[in-house]
């Protein structure tokens, strides 16, 4: 049943801004036969041209009216250009389509959808969390989502079936949906995705405090912990800016957390840290 | 010539503590021939016993005096035990015989290696950076030093032909050799290597602040960033209690730094962020 839905609604598909994840979204469409067209539209027609001898899309367009003829469309543009994306194009989506978002922020977005698109167009604000420090299309894979999880922000304006097509289709790029509200979604993902991020950037500023070179004294642990440090700038003060507060918030949460070793260190109260670290080891081991 | 100084001077060689570091040490020497019998001395026998069926060492023995047979003596045992071994087993070291540990704090270590140890026995203080979150012999293997850094810690009493000899172990052993004094080395490694863990710990404790269940919407951005928060918690303290006063400053430095990025995010300073977070890229990248 679910496959019927989709198999039968979702003829062509349109891709707006064809990076990391929208060409790996394409690619895994056409990979897996789940559209009969993917059209990539952007703004850069060598990198489309690029998107479309990478297999991400079979077709190109610099027009944004084109999403007209899609089924399905998929925003994948930058999270600051989201709710400006939806604005002007939200005249131009076909009657009783299906668009979706890949931003990593949710509120604003699906706030947006809800103010811009028309009723008979179903909006479903998604975020795959299958990032990584790398972007644009020369990164995107078809199996990106493959044992990833895609969270799904519905609202109580959200349409029970196109839900069900969208987590279907998530499905079967092999994601694992897990839904909640948009802001349940940008207070847990500023912890568990956005803190990350500016602690990677300040250790890695830290460390060459006063040599650069002590850079080069460094392991796999310092490389693990801060590879996220060379992310896109532009990508994380959009993102710092759409969820500012709850990024304050999680900041706040590892400070006390790390103050709290800290002074246990000055004190010399190694038993209180072991305890600490337990309960870190613990908790970290269990993620795989 | 190098070459001719080990094999002619390195034919027994004793390995104190064979888990990850002292096992992979064993059989590195074992797989490259670079020496004519490897004994592993511990206290748990069924450990080194699992060392000999890995090939990690040749012989086993419970007995620390068993040292006196050696050449070279690798001191791998946890940090909080190298002082105190050493302590222990200095009047048994041959004559002429090199002594090397393996301790990722080096001022302490050093120190008391030149209070100890006979003139006629030559230490020289050795920090391989090949850790990982995973300890044990399980997980050693030949090549773990392979590409990877070896600080060595000189000081006025060394040696230069000891020095000579351990450096070019090392460098057969495919590692990068990086000399500085045992201070330096404890400075510049608390940024590197004994801040992030306590970072890493922190930022897991912060992610299940409301709910555990949170940690299952973690991507390869945070599994990365925390990667190391897995590690071994015994030899964490270890590490803070003999390292404290340059971790204690390592952390002021991060702190200031993390502050920064908060209050900018605070006022919405965008473009400052924006600086500092190109300014990590870049060095992060640089990096590899």
């Amino acid at each position: 049943m679910h496959d019927l839905i989709n198999m039968k609604k979702i003829n062509k598909v349109a891709i707006l801004g064809v990076g990391l994840l929208g060409g790996s979204f394409g690619k895994a469409l056409i990979k897996n036969k789940l559209a009969k067209k993917v059209i990539g539209i952007g703004r850069n027609k060598s990198r489309l041209r690029k998107a479309i001898m990478q297999r991400a899309i079979d077709e190109m367009s610099l027009d944004i009216r084109k999403v007209k003829e899609a089924d399905l469309v998929v925003i994948s543009t930058p999270v600051i250009h989201i709710e400006e994306t939806l604005k002007k194009i939200s005249s131009y989506f076909k009657k009783g389509s299906i668009v979706i978002d890949t931003g990593s922020t949710k509120a604003g977005i699906v706030r947006a959808a809800t103010k811009y698109i028309n009723h008979e167009v179903y909006f479903v604000g998604c975020h795959p969390i299958a990032g990584s420090e790398k972007s644009g299309v020369d990164f995107s894979t078809e199996n990106l989502f493959n044992g990833s999880i895609c969270v799904i922000t519905p609202v109580e304006t959200t349409s029970k079936e196109a839900l069900l097509v969208v987590k279907t289709l998530w499905e079967q790029l092999k994601a694992e949906v897990v839904m909640m509200s948009p802001n349940e979604h940008d207070r847990v993902i500023a912890l568990t995705s956005h803190l990350p991020h500016f602690i990677a950037s300040s250790l890695v500023l830290s460390a060459v405090k006063e040599d650069k070179n002590i850079l080069a004294l460094t392991g796999k642990g310092f490389k693990d912990t801060t590879r996220i440090a060379a992310s896109s700038p532009e990508l994380w003060i959009e993102i710092a800016a759409a969820n500012k507060n709850n990024i304050i918030t999680s900041l706040k949460i590892f400070l006390k957390n790390l103050n709290l070793i800290n002074n246990y260190i000055k004190q010399g109260n190694f038993k209180k840290i072991k305890e600490l670290l337990y309960k870190a080891k613990e908790l970290r081991e269990d993620l795989n």
